[in-house]
């Protein structure tokens, strides 16, 4: 945990940027849309009831943390999905994981002891 | 994809809320700091340089989605690490990763093709 510590400690700005990202159901219906294959701005406003501003702001959120990369097609905005690096996101998930699991084994350990 | 695009339109509030409650930098170090044992709320005030209610906030927002549990001792409130179901929460990030991978391949069959 200690190197995680550190790393926190530095403001990992890109991993708070990414969970928050990440926090709205819009934003993560945009990027499973994403996943079937690219799109356009206006593409994108329409299955989610949006006007074109609001989809360029959704996008423009996740474009910051490379989820999505957009292009000018024509007189259009093509997005897909980006190369976000997201191993940051899970390795800090997972190091939870384990801290939680430590905890309960010391717990079980302390219960063992008491008996 | 399919699942998760489902499971979206249901409108995950666990996955927004813990994705939210962990975007935030004091957040995650309060996390961090529970890792290494239970604190209460002024114990963990102090360090984050936060007042009591600053960190009750924090606190509440990550007990809301079970990553922090508090109980009451004495008339101070413990805090330590919840049972957080964060399966969700990875599965959601390497399904991307998933779909950013298969359009990475296709994209190479492509130009493997066009040559």
């Amino acid at each position: 945990m200690t190197s995680i510590v550190h790393r926190s400690v530095q403001h990992n700005q890109t991993l708070d940027r990414t969970f928050f990202a990440l926090s709205d159901p819009t934003r993560r219906s945009i990027l499973e849309r994403l996943a079937a294959g690219p799109a356009t701005i206006g593409e994108l406003a329409e299955p989610f009831g949006l006007t074109l501003n609001g989809v360029r702001k959704h996008v423009g959120i996740l474009e910051r943390v490379d989820l999505v990369i957009t292009a000018k097609v024509g007189r259009a905005r093509e997005c897909r999905l980006g190369p976000a690096q997201l191993e940051n996101t899970t390795a800090w998930i997972e190091s939870y994981r384990r801290a939680w699991e430590r905890r309960l084994d010391r717990f079980g350990a302390y219960v063992e002891e008491r008996r």
